[in-house]
């Protein structure tokens, strides 16, 4: 739903929203005839909400598109991650907590391996040692760009992060990364006439790396792609009316909270922390994002026992949350983490929405197969919780007479 | 649904399609763990309809979204409510049935309260009476206005209809409601050159409005708001090959009937007087809009019990309706009145499809707990309704070889 069109709509209430994303909630059964991971868990809190309030599945992107991060988290809020993109290389500064700035232009690095013609023959540097990477990414900073400040930050093994800052700089600049090996890699070049000079502090930052790297075999040299700034995205608490904060430890999630205009909450390293910012913030703010990541790791590593554990783990804390007295409480993830798989999948997300003013449907257990059943429909567009949130919060008008 | 590429795939048929629209129709339980309106009604043809047709239950405008009577209306026409928007004074002139006509410019009035700044006091002068209403307009009337005839009509307590009637007329005027208390009434201005003459009469019977309601506290100023004319969209006959009849008592339903291009069928107030309008027109007609406005009143009264009354009294009169051998028959609502709510809803709509050619179902009760599991889906866009009333009559193309 067009966001100018819901805050068209929006009134002010005293009323409360509290989404809580379980990072990788689906799943799938590792055998035919097997319970998925959210079926086999014991979660009588999550089933309680089911009966009582509406669900269903939800797709972040579209039908078959597995989510990242950040268009699932962004879907959750109520932006169409196809139409609010987030470019690659603030996606990257999000991940690492760089406080980029708006008018800087970020890129995704990675070190790679060039031969004696400048040939790239490894496109990530035979995946180099994060610690090596700090090393190199130290020779980098020693760049001199006039007119411009530069910052490079170690992110993981061969990537790292690029950010120019200055007056007049635009992120419409070609990727240096041919995308295959055998190739050199491409010249910076301006996309657009405004980005001319962005191209080339980026083709004398890219002169300074070979030349800095050349001793630093196999991470002998650089590629760049995803040049992108901030972008300039209607502000959640601007389209809802509503202080908006979120509760999150990892940097990916606080980075694209803050992204739609969310408060970060300081929130130490585990959900013990996060419900006590979530409480020490509950006062000042009307809408609440909080995120537990176990669950997606648990997933990512094939661990389907675990994954259960941490399901249940984030179950046992659900009264918790309802002490808090939220008007509406939306428990669900940003995609399905199958320990089965090992990744990120296409599967439809389980969803449950409870408010006082939810129409009963006939699910009374949070899990794939029942959710199916349910008054959200088996594959609904995530987008649609923010209104329906709102709707439930009594925070919309009607629309015409 | 575009309606152009509708438009392009229809054929001729010999083949009735008759939508009963009751208003308000989607309801609430009271408490948890009782049922809704239409689950406690006792509907035994509504329920011989679910069996043997499809069912399920409609979003009129979006998740989330509460629509008014006009949106709800056009989505169950076809008309996308987000594409065919109606301006508010349009919607004022459907609501008193006053004869619009193509170039006039209308507007919602409000009688309003200033002070002796022309500060305004009370944006809805203490909600007078209508028989004050009726006095006031009388002289508002008296405004001579070179180059245009003028309307003033009564709507109800506060708020009235006007109408500016001429050549070259343009609704591109901003309101001259300021929205909110303590400040002057805006001055109307032209938000496109071309209205500069509309602006300027508008002005004109403000200034007339101010001296002659002078004496008249507390309504002693107007606030003129939603100017707007006449749309020019398609027209249901045009598009869909189908001459159309409304059999509608309200004025707001009779307007929304007629925006599309219905002819209105005389009908009494009652529904035997729309059932013998409907029968009156059955031969000259293809397309039927019957209307039934109570179990939304009963609902907006937060009458639970008389909304299921009134519901039951719908469900007697479908014999009568299918004795008249329509070729695909819907029963659904605009929109959802939970009398719990007092108010329309953003809940989704049951909604069931007969006709010869429906596949089975499981559903056999029409209800909202068992649309859910219809054939339509639980939260289909009201939209499609259109295109599988004229599928199922027959009266659609295949697309493509």
């Amino acid at each position: 739903m067009n966001l100018n069109f819901l805050k068209s709509l929006v009134r002010p209430a005293d009323s409360r929203i509290l989404l809580l994303v379980i990072d990788g909630l689906g799943g799938l059964p590792m055998n035919a005839g097997e319970p998925s991971e959210l079926e086999k868990a014991r979660t009588p809190n999550l089933d309680d909400l089911a009966r009582h309030g509406i669900c269903g599945l939800h797709r972040p992107v579209g039908a078959g598109i597995t989510p990242g991060s950040g268009p699932g988290h962004l879907a959750l809020f109520g932006y169409d991650p196809l139409e609010y993109r987030i470019g690659r290389g603030v996606l990257s500064a999000l991940g690492v907590d760089f406080e980029l700035r708006p008018g800087d232009v970020a890129a995704r690095g990675n070190f790679c391996t060039v031969d004696d013609q400048g040939i790239v023959t490894d496109r990530r540097a035979g995946r180099i040692s994060t610690e090596k990477n700090r090393e190199l990414c130290a020779l980098l900073r020693k760049a001199k760009l006039d007119g411009a400040e530069l910052f490079v930050e170690t992110v993981k093994e061969h990537r790292f992060l690029f950010v120019l800052r200055g007056e007049g700089l635009y992120a419409a600049v070609s990727d240096t990364d041919p995308q295959v090996t055998g190739s050199d890699p491409e010249e910076a070049r301006a996309l657009e006439a405004e980005a001319e000079t962005s191209a080339s502090l980026v083709r004398r930052f890219v002169e300074h790396a070979g030349r800095s790297l050349s001793g630093s075999h196999p991470a002998n040299m650089v590629l760049l792609r995803g040049f992108a700034s901030l972008p300039q995205w209607p502000r959640l608490p601007d389209v809802t009316g509503m202080r908006a904060a979120a509760a999150a430890s990892y940097p990916m999630y606080r980075g694209v909270a803050k992204l739609v205009g969310m408060e970060l909450l300081e929130a130490g390293g585990d959900l013990d922390g996060r419900l006590d910012a979530l409480r020490g913030g509950w006062d000042e703010h009307e809408y609440f994002f909080l995120h537990v990541k176990q669950p997606d790791s648990a997933g990512e590593d094939g661990d389907f026992e675990r994954k259960v554990a941490e399901i249940e783990a984030v179950d046992a804390r659900i009264p918790e949350l309802r002490r808090l007295e939220p008007d509406v409480l939306i428990v669900t993830g940003d995609h399905s983490t199958p320990a089965k798989l090992r990744y990120h999948s296409w599967h439809p997300v389980p969803a449950v929405l409870w408010s006082a003013r939810c129409r009963p449907d006939p699910v009374t257990r949070f899990s794939e197969r029942e959710c199916l059943a349910g008054a959200l429909g088996p594959a609904f567009s995530a987008v649609d919780l923010l209104p329906l949130a709102l709707a439930n919060a009594g925070r919309l008008e009607k629309f015409g007479a």
